[in-house]
Parts: C-alpha cells; sequence; structure tokens
C-alpha cells in the first residue's frame, strides 16, 4: 500500500497500547485492570437518571463550571488550576501534546504505566526510562535526566509502590521539565502530591473517576496545575471533551465523598488480607498502596498461572515482560472473589493459603 | 514565568478554538451552535436510563462493539473500518496525530470549519488555506496544492453549500494525502461521499451524532475509511475513548433511524421557509445543504445585528473576520424559533419579511 508513507513514521512503527481484557457477556471475576468491585454511589446514578431526561441535544458546558466549582471545594484548589477530561488517559495525551515535541524526551521509571510510552512515540518524542531497583523505590537521580515530561505513576501500576510527596518534591524541584504525578490510584494510598501543585511551578497532579469512584464507564479524569500548564492544556484539548452526562455524573460522585472513602476502606482491608494470604502461599508481595498487588514468585513465570486461574474464570493481569514475567497483577475485588481466587490458588500452588 | 519556554513553541503561539456561546441558565433561543431544535429518539433516553443501571464501574467496551457492527449495517461499509470517537472532534485531532508531523502541510479550503487549523497548530504542522470563490464551490485546483491531508467540511461550515461527491471523487484521485470528508451535516444534504470509502483508498468521512441524532450532549462521532487508515488511528485513540452511555445512546439511535430522518425532514423544510424570508428581508441566503444558513447583506458589517438579537434574547452565530464580517450564521430552530426570530429581524431592518 503505497499510500502508507503518508503515515508518520513514529505511528507507522508502533503497536498501540493493548489494554487489559474486558471479556463480553462471559463471566469472569475480573480482577485484571483495576476496577472497583463496588457499585458508585446511588446519588451518581439519579444524576445520570436525570441526565438522560435533560436537554441531550445541546453540547456540553465546555468549562465543565459544575464539576470544577466542586472539584475546586472538595480538593483545595483554585478553579483556574483544573481542567476535566476524558478519563485521565486524554489529560495524559494532552500534556504530551503541549510539552513533547518530535524528538523532544520524555522520562519516566520502568516498569510503570505503559500508555506513557504510547504518548511518547505518537508525539514522535523520545522515551528515556529509568529502571526502579528491585524494590520500586524511586530512583532519585530520575531529577537529573534531561527531559520536558517526567511521568509518576503514584502509586505505581503495575507495583502498588508508593513514593511519598516529599521525595516527589525534592525531585520537582530538581527536574528540569514538568513532573506529572499521575495519581489515578491514590485513594487507596494515605498521602497525596496534591499539595505540591501550590507550591511546585512544575508540578501536574492527576485524578480518576475511574479506580476509588468506581466510575470506569463514565471516562473522567481530573487534572490539577498551575494555571500557565492548565491555559496551556486548555489551548489543547477539544473544547466538549466531558459529555453532559458524565459531567454530571462527576459531580455528583464530588457531592458524595463519603461513600467513595468507604469503598477505598474496605478495599484497602481485603488487600491487607490478601497480600497475606499470597505471602502464605509462597508469594512475595510488594507493599501496595493501590486497589492491586503486585505478587511475584522469583524466577518462575506465572504466564501459566494466569491461564489456569482464567480456565477457572479468574482474570487476573499477566505481562509478558523481562521484568514482570514472573509476577501477576491482582486487582483487590469484594471479599467473596478474593476468596475464590485464593481457593484456586492454593489447589494450583499445592499449599494452604488463609 | 521562565518555565513557559517549556511549551512546545507551536502551541505557546497559538489561541484556542473558541465555541460558540453556551449560555448557561439564561433562556435563549439558541441559533448559534448548530443544535437539532428536536429532542433525540425516546429509545435513546430509555437505553441512557437502563445504562445508568449497569455496570458503571467496569471500563466501556474498547472495540465498541454493538455500535460498529450496527453502523456497519446502516451505513454498509465494512465493520474494521469503522471507528468511535469522543465527538468527530475526536477523530479529526486523531487524524491530524496519524498523519500531520511537525511542519507538514494541512490543506483545507477557506472559510471553514476552524477547528481544523487549532488541530494543525497543535501538530505543529502547517495550514495551507485555498480561498473559496464568492459563491462557495470547491475549487479544484485544491486538488494539486501538495500536503498530508485535505479537510473538506461538507456541507461547508459556516456557508452551508455542498460539494457533489462526483467533485469529491476527482479531488481525491488527484490530491497526494488524504481527502478528510468532514459530513457532520450531511444527513441535511442530499448526498454523501460515503460510496468513496471503498473506491478510494485515501478518502475518509466522518459523521457525528450532535446535530442530526440531537445528541450533542453526548459527543459521539463515527469515521468510516479505508482499513489501512482505519487500522493507524486505532493505534492513536485512547482505548476507552467513548464511554459506556454514549457508547448505549449511540446504538439506540442508529436503531431509530426513522426519528432522524423525519426531524431533519423537518428542518430542511424550516430551512427553506427561513431562506425565503432572509430573501424578502434584504439578505443574500447562500444556498445551503446543512440545518443552518449563512445570511449576508453584502459590504454590511453585521456585529450590530448579532447584538440586537442578542438582546432580544436570541442567539446567532457572528465571526468577526475579513471574509465573514457581512454574515451572520442562523441555525434552523423549530417554526416558532424562527417566526420569532423573523419578527425580530422585521424590527430590526424595518422590511417586512413573511
Amino acid at each position: 500500500m503505497k499510500k502508507k508513507q503518508l503515515v508518520r513514521k513514529n505511528v507507522r512503527k508502533m503497536s498501540g497500547y493493548v489494554a487489559g481484557e474486558q471479556p463480553g457477556t462471559l463471566r469472569y471475576i475480573k480482577l485484571n485492570t483495576n476496577e472497583n468491585p463496588y457499585p458508585p454511589s446511588p446519588k451518581v446514578l439519579e444524576a445520570i437518571k436525570k441526565a438522560g431526561r435533560k436537554e441531550l441535544r445541546l453540547y456540553p458546558d465546555p468549562d465543565l463550571t459544575p464539576l470544577i466549582r466542586r472539584a475546586s471545594r472538595v480538593y483545595n484548589v483554585p478553579e483556574n488550576c483544573i481542567l476535566g477530561g476524558n478519563g485521565s488517559d486524554e489529560l495524559l495525551a494532552i500534556l504530551t501534546r503541549v510539552f513533547a515535541g518530535e524528538g523532544d524526551r520524555v522520562v519516566y521509571p520502568h516498569p510503570t504505566y505503559t500508555l506513557y510510552e504510547t504518548l511518547v512515540h505518537i508525539q514522535g518524542a523520545e522515551p528515556v526510562t529509568v529502571p526502579f531497583p528491585d524494590d520500586y523505590t524511586l530512583p532519585e537521580e530520575i531529577s537529573s535526566v534531561p527531559g520536558k515530561i517526567l511521568f509518576l505513576a503514584n502509586p505505581n501500576s503495575p507495583s502498588g509502590t508508593f513514593t511519598p510527596a516529599g521525595t516527589i518534591k525534592k525531585v520537582a524541584r530538581k527536574f528540569g521539565g514538568i513532573v506529572v504525578v499521575d495519581e489515578a490510584y491514590v485513594d487507596f494510598a494515605e498521602e497525596t502530591a496534591l499539595g505540591l501543585v501550590g507550591s511546585c511551578d512544575n508540578v501536574v497532579v492527576l485524578r480518576s473517576f475511574s479506580k476509588s469512584f468506581s466510575l470506569a464507564g463514565i471516562r473522567l479524569g481530573l487534572s490539577f496545575a498551575p494555571a500557565w500548564i492548565t491555559d496551556e492544556m486548555r489551548k489543547v484539548k477539544d473544547s466538549y471533551n466531558v459529555n453532559s452526562i458524565s459531567l454530571t455524573a462527576g459531580c455528583a460522585a464530588l457531592g458524595h465523598m463519603p461513600w467513595m472513602r468507604r469503598n477505598a476502606k474496605k478495599i484497602v482491608r481485603t488487600r491487607e488480607r490478601l497480600t497475606a494470604s499470597l505471602e502464605k502461599l509462597g508469594f512475595f508481595v510488594f507493599p501496595s498502596a493501590a486497589n492491586f498487588v503486585l505478587a511475584r514468585i522469583k524466577g518462575v513465570g506465572l504466564n501459566g498461572l494466569y491461564r489456569d486461574l482464567k480456565k477457572k474464570k479468574i482474570l487476573v493481569r499477566y505481562f509478558n515482560t523481562e521484568r514482570l514475567f514472573d509476577c501477576v497483577r491482582i486487582t483487590v475485588g469484594t471479599d467473596e472473589e478474593i476468596d475464590i481466587l485464593l481457593k484456586n490458588l492454593e489447589r494450583i500452588t499445592g499449599k494452604p493459603g488463609s
């Protein structure tokens, strides 16, 4: 196909981001894409029903006024420093489009959320990775790597490990570009870097409604960034990037924070129990501040374990890479789901777990 | 702010896309952003209510399977040639990200949908415009301009004028890049270029649910393109770019085509009456195949008219540019809305209209 030469070389060469399996109608215990096992607040469902009767024929409010206003109060960040996105994935894309031109360097530790690499390739920019050590503490020398953007998933995926805000602050002070702290999982952790948005002029914090708010289906994320960054992001985002229904749903979710917090607490409790049981089964479990754990049997490929579990209708996430071949990432489900998982793992490993 | 140097020069220099006014709670007769005055199908509203009870906590189907399947049947295009977008605006952005690198040329006639320019600037690419003649027929020499993409809004906005598929075919055969036919308004016209997707290997057709389906609020668009283009677009799009509720709503809308067609017919009838009345009032009205008309009083600035109407709580669209200063773009509303508009215009112009 001669026309294929028209495609930008960087895009032509890349393969797209590979999302976790989303099985259709088959019934699985779905512990592979870090969704929340508990339903969203009933106030969100009410809001969606009402939105369905409202003026869907009109364009949504491009400024997302009620959502931004509420987020400003909840997170104590000025309104002009907040933007909404079609998932925090879109906000990541917007940031690369603002800062990373062709040949620009974008830095992140490895392994981490693989979408960063995809977005950098789409820009024709250059990914520069710094390996995490075996215990996934952030290598502080990352701050002296030259680059336009430093992406830090915190808690990190797939490891679940957490870097304290104090460390991020030190890194941000030294790094020559902007530091994007991707806090998709932070509601399951004990600290946030949100305070840095006001004190460092190069820190962006991203949040998602997909995990702690149980709203992966509506695609909604928020960015918190100094006004000079937010203004540039606003130029690049589609005017109507968040639809009317997600806007309403997001407002309702922020209006019912105790619901989210209660579910997050339950998940943290289940995570601790899951961790202890996995350790009894012989796994090393990285200390997790997220709604998933990374379990490892050092040197032993776990693709077979992933497939055995899939046969039993339990989906976990397996990454077939040099660094992760001996791990599986397990989303924290309900207690019932985790019990079934553990029973199956006992059978597979031949060890008693709980 | 020294950090501002971190922003890509092309982004730093540009101002963002300016969307039409979306007044908040004030009551306006809203004839400025080409929304449909009639509500979406009741089947869509039912679907949204049901979706609100479904698994919002899970990620949407990244392949939009039921929507693509239905679109394939409705539009008679193979499933592997169709993608969904968060509005056709997102599909336009994806196309620029696939094809237009820094310094690449992107061609379009002028004046047209101003988002094209914004998207080209975001890419750091170079916009090359070819002026429409006074009657807005497509200048066929546009096909020999070198460029990676040729954008053709058809019907064109803000003129409402239409280029026959035969002409587009000739242009596409000659043009060296891909031709994107943006058919956001085509359901109000009498012909589509959709047939070219199968016969020309460089033609992409975009559709929107915002206008004819009365669903601007859900943000949904479709692209129809040869598989080699669709595959590259799929790499660049966010995996979960369309949320669960818009997915369901879009399926329901495509399952109730007579509703859309009936509304489109009503709008075309009102458009013809509006055109005749505007002509009686002394306007020149460009022949429109869309759900809006561009009305002109040659050489007379119409900013004052726009403001007079706004005072009367009627919003139309005014573009303060060299080419359009003597025009207003008026969305075709309900017959009642158009009657009120015409009465106000009679008063302002001092002429009898109907």
